[in-house]
């Protein structure tokens, strides 16, 4: 059976860093227009500020996951961007580096084969809100 | 030359979180029945509290990157995740959550194209032991 | 429209970890050479003291991403990977395992698409210079 691919963006609107939005079901409806039935998926955040991961998407996890990427680069102190750039989001730029800005999923039955618990997520680290966008390739088989 | 893709799960059993597992030889055992000889495999750990990375697999890294995962993520701490639903593994969540559920390895000449002390590992970070399953897609190229 | 598939693996020069350099430029011409001008490129490193990311590649943010790395896992403290192997890079392991060696960036109308202010680094973690190599898979459609 020959391989197919398809790409589209998809676009979020999160508040000031950390902040995060569980992107699954959009990228199910990617999924769907795809056709694809079998195959893998990968998601990449545009821009250096932004990241991905998958989490339980729980408030609860979500306040503990906003606490830890605050502690792997603490708002507060002082970063060598902000002393040439001022733009004071030193410390987003940190946090999205050690997160990363991309993720495969695998995709069985024409579903994201994830766990039950388990949503995308799209993290925004900069100091201001801002629009997200994530670029989606999938690369798989159709049924028929 | 045509692409060829080829899926299968394989299935590990680990210990209490943090727990991890070499997983090479299974994936190399996988890319044989792709019959892929040129291309990528990526592997993806279903479920919100595991990962996957790679590491030189001996026993003093092992026990290092233990550590350091219980550093980003403490298990004795306080977790928004357990006060409301006291399963007691809101670090675990936290912590695959940082370091990711997805990985990506090329494929050359049929062997999975790593370092000669660089293994794949499967890491549980759930508070009780886990049969975790990972999720293999392998696309690429046959010789013949 | 059928997959092609290109693979090519990449070289860099790298100081005394944590060092960095922007490989975004030679990863542009690897899709120029596999003439995809839809798709997704993976890239990998080789060796487990080695990782792969994005930035905004300006001093600034170089200089704290290599501080926070060394937050992750310090240069100074003892690792049970130098007890057995007195090799010095205990740190460089974990710090390493932390970021992770693969990404995956999407292809589209020919030119890598991410943020204006974002390049893939490739970051050396080991405790002396290394010669890095970097495996890339570029997949996808090409336009005519």
């Amino acid at each position: 059976m020959s391989l197919s691919m398809y790409c589209q963006s998809i676009e979020v609107s999160l508040g000031t860093g950390p902040d995060m939005c569980d992107i699954t079901s959009q990228l199910q409806r990617v999924i769907r227009k795809s056709s694809v039935t079998e195959g893998q998926l990968s998601a990449v955040m545009v821009g250096s500020t932004g990241s991905l991961t998958t989490i339980e998407y729980e408030p609860g996890v979500v306040e503990d996951l906003k606490r830890a990427i605050n502690m792997l680069a603490p708002p507060g102190i002082d970063y060598a961007h902000e002393a040439a750039w001022h733009d004071g989001n030193g410390h987003s730029h940190v946090q999205a580096a050690l997160l990363g800005p991309s993720i495969v999923l695998p995709i069985r039955n024409g579903n994201l084969k994830t766990g039950t618990w388990q949503q995308l997520v799209a993290i925004n680290h900069d100091n201001h809100p801002r629009k997200r966008t994530i670029e989606v390739t999938i690369i798989g088989t159709k049924d028929r």
